[in-house]
């Protein structure tokens, strides 16, 4: 039976918990919504059990391809065990369309297919507001060991690649998303934190129209309905 | 007998003509001083002489470190003739010391010295103001051939071993400096631009007094007396 014992952070999405296994932490999925480095805030009823939802299903999926994640078993409607891990403070960024600030970093209109998926690596410092780093900033900083980085990177176009055939499969476009991995304790990297509507962004194939938390940010309404509706498509095709 | 014909370009410091011969351009050294993507203007007498003078220097320097360059010979104070090429549109930004732009993402003071070199890559694109990008962008993108990219990246480290030996035999410390690269007409990867305080940073190794373009944007007086003494102590090695 595991219990949750002391709140350890509280990230602007979820909680995170020690439990009665040293080798173990709870997630707990918030409702809380925000968006633009914490400038805007809100709630999307019924988020945080869509997102929990959501990224099981995903990171047992990624399991099966072989991608290693820190997920371990679902708790409750908002709570999931995962491994203890030392989060790298790195996130990864996978692009294969244009869209929010690559778009506008490269005064680009949204919804173009890029030739390419670009990755792009951010500082994880909510303070310094993430900014774009590369593999020459994390040595001199000592951000993170090299070989973790390459893994990760590794790991971040076979997330795309897979997740690109999932969700292409129910009927949705995978323009963009971001990924954090930790370091286990067997020093192994690890896929960490979620993938959901809050860190993917998400278009119906045939409409264009946005699944995802672009819905928040830009006051498109039916938020929730959204979210809903990428569970949905997901768990038909189980 | 080189004669200059038509001008083809005038950039914030530098006006480029066509020559008689079509594989050579002039490039005509001014006076006036930008900074902050041209939102602060002026002029720094003499700087046009003093910047051509202490590229040549550079440039012949780093012909004989193996270094391509464009340079081919100086026509008069203000005049060189270097190869006409097709600019690769990457800045390359080289980083010993925390300064500028980096210490301000990263929030850490200015001075530090860094435990590596840090490469930077900027979009070269004034109306975007010079967004940093990364490999993958510049493939996505097609900004340039990535042999191309890969060359400039090793050259740009080489040119920073050089020019650290060199500045040091002077008593300057190089903290940072941006380079541009062109392809010539046999698809060979050579150094462009300019190598000046312009595009340097270059402070004195004992006083940590500054000897660049820091000075015009921090107003902090005595410019041309900077630039001046950099010349100065560049050319009594040779």
């Amino acid at each position: 039976m595991v219990q949750k014992l002391q709140l350890l952070h509280e990230g602007k999405a979820k909680k995170v918990y020690s439990t009665n296994n040293p080798h173990e932490l709870l997630l707990e999925f918030k409702d809380d919504a925000t968006a633009f480095d914490g400038q805007k805030k809100g709630r999307i009823r019924e988020k945080g059990a869509l997102n929990l939802a959501i990224s099981v299903l995903l990171f047992e999926y990624l399991e099966k391809e072989n991608i290693p994640t820190h997920f371990i078993k679902k708790i409750s409607t908002t709570e999931m065990l995962v491994k203890a891990v030392k989060i790298i403070p790195v996130e990864f960024v996978v692009r294969n369309w244009t869209a929010g600030s690559l778009a506008k970093r490269m005064g680009i209109e949204e919804g173009i297919k890029l030739k390419k998926p670009i990755l792009e690596l951010y500082y994880k410092n909510d303070e310094l507001r993430d900014p774009m780093i590369n593999e020459y900033h994390i040595e001199a900083f000592e951000l993170a060991e090299r070989q973790h980085i390459e893994k990760a990177k590794e790991y971040s176009f076979a997330v795309n690649d897979a997740l690109i055939r999932l969700f292409e499969s129910v009927g949705i476009i995978l323009a963009d998303f971001k990924l954090e991995f930790g370091i286990d304790s067997k020093d192994e990297v690890v896929l960490a934190d979620e993938i959901s509507p809050d860190s993917c962004r998400l278009w119906d194939a045939k409409t264009m129209e946005k699944l995802d938390k672009d819905r928040f940010r830009r006051d498109l309404g039916r938020i929730e309905e959204a979210y809903r509706e990428v569970l949905k498509r997901l768990e038909t095709r189980r």
